[in-house]
């Protein structure tokens, strides 16, 4: 749910069971997709999801998830076990709160954006006490400020949350920086982190960084489509889960771990999306980790400069400007609407509107994944000729 | 979680950080996949997932949950609508009781076998109190016998959880005059219906039988791959969810209601499953609902017959015995583990070992969703082959 939507629904049914659609099927566009996730997949990816069905308790799919779960360590760098649901990022950060925290936990959540306040939100619906650190919309969790916040913290807190890549705002925060403090500060608290939009894409080090949570999405930087999270717990995680008294079945970490063991899922894992991912980290194994940062880094970079020689402003702070999803003020007089309305049926290029606060204030730009630096450069050509276009029409 | 692995598991993790495995992928086997669920994907819908990802909040999306959900009314005979997660069965099964209940409810379930103990479980595990009506593996839940149960019991109860086709036993309740047992003697309690592995192959009309949740899940019947449950609610499930207090946010229904309204989803949806489910849909349209029930009657038969003519016995109650999957018992002697392994290694044919208390006793044959007849008599010629050959071995 998203903020301010709280309203109660108005409930409505069909009169009679729908007949179905006669409607066929149509093709589905060739687009050049630059929304933060879903991302491309790329075509030995796709090819990969038409594996025939297996046995998920086999010799034959084990085999499959060893070598992802060990790939996916590599790549959260860490040595504890990367456990996977079928489930969206959201319902990895749900995991994350209820497989650690007990009803009525003292946690603290810094939010700088919308993803921010989602994490916050689920803490809160599960019977947590959360004090909020905010940040503007664009700014990213000063270490500083927030060590001088944390300080006046009367009460303990069990933990700290925060976002990685905050997806709504293109802010990446500095999460070093952030542990760092919060472990200097109370060195018992847990530090639980939203990688939906950074990892694999942007360098996260969960054991260097001393990390205790780290949750991911596969439609992101992993290249493969939506359906899957991905979730590493410290020692000092699995410690706290020991004692976690919130409800909790199908994301229960015991017994993924446990199923884990045999190479298995507790319940019946999402196959198809298993060898997309097996196949995907097959590809950013051959591109290189630092590869793949360094990649991003520059497509950040690209997009920034591009945006600043057409005059258009960054939501982000420049200094914590995000390398995966930039977010940019709409001009004066044009509509985001109708910029994006236009991208996409002119030019087969689909961007992001803001969300929330933001919604028609900026519009957002992915460069997460799977792209090619030709395809930026279309994006920020059509772009540059569209509001050039629409600027004429509001001030003609 | 199975039931009896309850034991605290050790919690080991790697010394370091491991390195990518080298070994690189390899093709899948293809096999006679007679499992009950995954089941195999017909090859236009394995193609479907190819489709290139899109904006899960643009209009191209938009169209396909449409068409999708009209379509899952279809099946699943209501008015009501169907949402769907990126999530196991075992995960509908959760969202149903957290979002109808309050800590502390009174809810009845009856089990026949392990997927009934699941639902019972997870209903413990949110804090409702659960009175079950077992039957021994192998019985249905005879509409009798729970009505008069039903009649002793001292307290009003919330709902009566049930399972339509028990996968673990091979055993389908009558859910029609259990929901008429349930409506007579108690008018407002919800019936709740685990119909993952029945629903679309086996007949079940939610509206017109008054059954308030029905919970299915992509691998089974909808020959699709894991990884999405679909669940419908009725009226009275949806007044009740009004005043349910179970804490839920990834699966809470009126954020998903609210979402469907735009043919939408809240978090981001399962995309190339969608395309499948819709390549799927179409399929199962051009077959027909009534012709796919008789195609399921049909394989139900012709494995019963044959294990009948092998002197094989039944776990079910011929009357209940389930057209989706066949129980049988192993015959003394042989081990179900080689007998697998055999049919596995020399034949390409996977069955399913038994679960829990049946674990060494039977083995199960999955006939649902997508296959041929020829799959079957394959599948039934290689059995009896082999049982011969171990029979042979065991008393040479």
């Amino acid at each position: 749910m998203k903020d301010g939507e709280n309203e109660h629904m108005t409930i409505q049914t069909h009169k009679a069971i729908p007949l179905p659609l006669t409607e066929a099927r149509t093709l589905l566009p060739q687009q050049n997709l630059r929304v933060p996730g879903p991302s491309p997949v790329p075509p030995t990816v796709a090819e990969a999801q038409r594996g025939p069905m297996l046995n998920h308790r086999g010799p034959e799919f084990a085999a499959i998830v060893k070598r992802v779960t060990l790939r996916l360590q590599y790549f959260f760098q860490t040595a504890s076990p990367v456990l996977t649901y079928p489930a969206s990022g959201t319902g990895g950060l749900e995991s994350a709160v209820v497989n650690v925290f007990s009803p009525g936990d003292h946690v603290v959540a810094l939010i700088i954006g919308n993803f921010g306040a989602r994490i916050a939100k689920i803490a809160e619906t599960y019977g947590l006490r959360v004090t909020r650190i905010e940040f503007p919309w664009g700014q990213a969790a000063e270490p500083a400020m927030v060590e001088a916040r944390l300080k006046e913290l009367e009460e303990p807190y069990r933990a700290v949350m925060m976002t990685h890549n905050e997806t709504s705002t293109g802010v990446t925060n500095d999460i070093q920086a952030l542990a760092s403090v919060v472990r200097r500060l109370s060195p018992e608290a847990l530090v639980i982190v939203d990688a939906v939009s950074s990892l694999s894409s942007i360098p996260l080090e969960m054991d260097q960084w001393d990390l205790d949570v780290v949750v991911t999405g596969s439609q992101k930087g992993w290249m493969i489509p939506p359906g899957m999270t991905m979730i590493a717990a410290s020692e000092r995680a699995w410690e706290a889960h020991k004692d976690a008294k919130l409800p909790r079945f199908y994301f229960d970490w015991t017994s993924a771990r446990k199923s884990l063991e045999k190479w298995q899922q507790p319940a019946t894992p999402a196959v198809s999306l298993f060898y997309a991912l097996d196949a995907a980290l097959e590809l950013m194994l051959q591109e290189g980790r630092e590869a793949i940062f360094e990649r991003h880094a520059r497509a950040g970079e690209y997009v920034r400069s591009r945006a600043q020689q057409m005059k258009l402003k960054l939501l982000a702070d420049p200094r914590y400007a995000s390398n995966t999803v930039t977010a940019l003020l709409i001009p004066e007089g044009i509509q985001v609407k109708s910029l994006l309305k236009t991208l996409r049926e002119q030019d087969h290029i689909v961007l992001a509107g803001g969300q929330d606060q933001m919604k028609e204030k900026i519009f957002r730009i992915g460069h997460l994944g799977f792209f090619s630096h030709e395809e930026l450069v279309q994006t920020m050509d059509a772009l540059e000729k569209r509001l050039q276009q629409l600027a004429r029409k509001a001030h003609p």
